[in-house]
């Protein structure tokens, strides 16, 4: 019987969800689990304050409700890894949250963790977080693009400003492994990879590819 | 062109190799890389010392030298990553060790990491490891079977104290999900996950599963 | 000019603001500020889950967006903060969470400080707050009563059973100072204090007892 | 019956406890306890070596045995927190320190903690007492003054260098909330957190705080 | 020109420095430095309180004064460190705390480290110095032996209750190298070792060893 | 009966023992262990790579087999100490590694320790060594001379580039001692801690100075 792995971008913009979703093409395989982007309708344009954070929980963990019988794994594909605990209570299968999952990837992919942030006034969210994980002694830092969200559409000044960022995070602070802290910049993460000669992680692509391993071996978490 | 992910079980006992190779069937997917796992015939026929770990990090380095070329990731499939940083430096391709994808795919699904160990006297070697990643505020506990190494062959005794062991760490220490701490254990991770009610971790099967996706993704290390 | 501060409860049980709000007594002082316990209508019946945590802060924000030309301060009054960053983002006035505050003030009065929650299923997530918080190296454990909510009406036997657990956190844990896990048992806090002799900490009171400081002394945050 | 906090001033130098007693005044509510501040005249002129710290706690705790019958809560108002855990073997009331409370006030107005020193020397010995208290992973920085004490009397002068020694902290160690490391600097407190838009928290007006809510709430410390 | 290390017991009984004493004879070495052990008159007869320990400060600080000009090096023999970090302010040549010098020498000898304090109500202040040397991550365990002081001079009873408190420490605790919580158990290192076949360090020949290293090679600290 | 330390240079560049053996002849007193030197032939000219580490494992151990009828301790004489785990499962004397020894005897001479390291590439693998000895709250920074192998020769320009390695360590990373990473820099030492004012700490002779102790006070491991 084949399987399926659903993947929901809590954010209502749908442009998103079709970059994050191309990013994946690389993961779907023959015989493998399907793999299937959904936008939260319910989700505002962007995630970027703590009250959005929460605002999608709901609409979230009802998507994943729905969608459960005919899932074997979810993954939360926003950096801020928004309701990954409520949907772990609400299902026992998988499920993934890109933040978790990109930086516990990148832990075995070098020494030293460099995050290339979106917004400054996210990083003490991040921050935060990571201690959460118990996993900051591995941050070699994190910094912000520090582009206005509209400019962003701009693509070669926002290469030219992760170019910088990056290069920032592995020579001032000693990162050799980078994830994008963000679910929408896939298109950028090779050619990152490629100029930085450091792995770029797209953490999208990072927790769908953890997602798939466990479908296939057949993890499964029990509410206890 | 077809892409190949090389296991590599750094003891000498074939039928290790076999076991653990068998329970990857599920990671080889029709399109997706080949998954070959191979013995190092200079390995000791179990690795239960320091000197063990070391001694196998020059053959092995040897064996990822000669597969390089028609290899696109490796894994190493002993929980003591013997040799892991040296293969680092041997190759910029990804390489794995299961001890640390293991306990890092782990971090995914549950809160309190619990270890299932062979050996107690490995243990203070593994809390080092556990220490040296980062990672030892989310480790619940580690509990050794403590059976002859003889006698593990005897599968119902081997898995009746391997559930009560198991048992222990998800009552007494409060771990959520366990992993095998030993690469020749995949046969009972099913039926220990059955009975347990929490994810049990084979970590060959999450490093291979590592592995999958980051050579699909195409993580590359380049050394600095 | 009079200052106010304002408590928020935010399940809908009006008796549980009821019963907080009498606790707070010893900190209405004259010339001292107003300090008003309001209910969130929108709230659950009581904050179990995951998804209550984040289901709250959508109206708890409103309320504090409604409130804020009148309230010099913010009381969050439940032991998982919810929305407190959230609040911190809205307003540029101190915000409390009772977890936060009451830990922090146990921090003054006692070397270990022991938790007693009221189910044991919310301790994974205390557990992630309390390293998010980075004060985990002074947790000396927690434990649950682990009585059905519907029995916490007995308050012969919750009494009892907060004795027993509080006798097992000081003596098996640790710890010489103890906090109540909970917004809605300050009326044995006393009591309880009395009989365990250690410091028993209502992370309500503790909570008001920083705001009317803060109120007092003019602490200002500002967004960045 | 009425209620009363000392707050003692472990230095001899009446002027400065003069100042602290001034920054007190809005903790003085009508119903409130009495909040008294007394100068240890057995004290050094300053505290600044390990030497005084140790040499203040001998007459502090004499001061203390006298002060306990008619006391309710006391505050050792140096940031070196002499005598503090000595005081409290001696008396089961309350006791807070000016470096504890203040930075455990702190952890509730802001995610990174700057602290402002006088002197570069007493930095190891603050950050061993951050480690000390288990919360050293919130603190983002702290930086002298590194001004000769007598020319602290310029006040223009030491403002500037407050400033100058705020602002680095919250742009280059990314602090957003300040404490001052002296009980002798509150009159600047208000203008530096106006000029620098972050909460500013001077340590013996937290204190006190801290002090007058535990002291109407009823916490009781017992000697084990 | 003949090197000299000065050993001071800071409590007033000469009985502990004789037996402390006559434990340093092997460090005692033809050609090696002098080692002296003075008795600190002002002390109280043993230290055991907070104010014990600060008391010794001042009189500790001017013998080190009077003795240094014909002193290599000092070795302050308390298990509270008593005036360490204030001897250090007075003099540049190397002083060695016992309660660091015996744990960082433990940290050569084992993974996890046992203490065996003489009174239970030491264990917070000794836990406080684990985190503020940043070793705390090391400490196996501490137990108190729960002698009236007065009936430690009976040894057999002393020795009887060291070992069933070490063999906890060694077998539920995990530890695998003992450190003695205090100057004055010399005369059972020894017994105990061979008893529970861990290192066991008393932790006054620790740091007259390390003191002895320091003199020989040249080790010298400056006021900065 | 004679006693008699064995140091084991483990590469095979005779020069370099004769360098660190010459660093040794304070620690060589008249009635103390003898110390002697050893150079491992099987090692490598230099130990530079994680694969060089493992290598000289074997032989390492094979050296401290025969050695041991006749050794009290040993020494491993490479800052990354290789095989020191293994040695101490060959052997129940005591058995040092220099790295390990410097820097816990670093924690006795200041409150952060500043490392010179030759390479930067080697600064990962000594970060993650500090992380498992659970001392990396101390360590205040690591910084590699960047000079080519070849060119350490010079003396000269080696020890200016000391200098400047060793101020920036002092002045921009706050470090009070220094230590340097390798086994071959005694000969700077003593010039460096005089320039510098800070203590400096050859790591051979820390590690020396501890096995005389060791061996004088009769530390004894046994495998469990």
């Amino acid at each position: 019987m084949s399987q399926r792995i659903v993947v929901i971008n809590p954010n209502s913009t749908v442009a998103v969800t079709r970059g994050m979703d191309a990013a994946l093409a690389p993961l779907r395989l023959a015989g493998g689990p399907a793999i299937e982007s959904l936008t939260l309708p319910e989700g505002p344009p962007g995630i970027e304050t703590e009250e959005h954070v929460a605002a999608v929980v709901a609409p979230l963990c009802r998507l994943i409700g729905r969608e459960e019988p005919e899932a074997d794994a979810f993954v939360i594909a926003c950096f801020s890894d928004p309701g990954l605990h409520a949907a772990r209570e609400r299902t026992g299968k998988p499920v993934f949250g890109i933040m978790e999952a990109g930086l516990t990837a990148a832990l075995n992919l070098g020494a030293g963790v460099g995050i290339v942030a979106i917004l400054d006034r996210s990083i003490p969210r991040h921050r935060r977080a990571y201690r959460a994980m118990g996993i900051d002694a591995r941050i070699a830092g994190e910094l912000a693009l520090g582009i206005p969200v509209i400019e962003l559409a701009d693509e070669r000044r926002t290469f030219a400003r992760m170019l910088e960022v990056g290069a920032a995070l592995r020579d001032a602070h000693g990162a050799d492994v980078l994830v994008l802290g963000c679910a929408g910049m896939a298109q950028y993460r090779e050619r990152l990879q490629d100029e930085l000669r450091v792995p770029v992680i797209d953490p999208t692509q990072a927790a769908v590819g953890m997602a798939l391993a466990a479908v296939r071996i057949g993890f499964r978490r029990r509410a206890r």
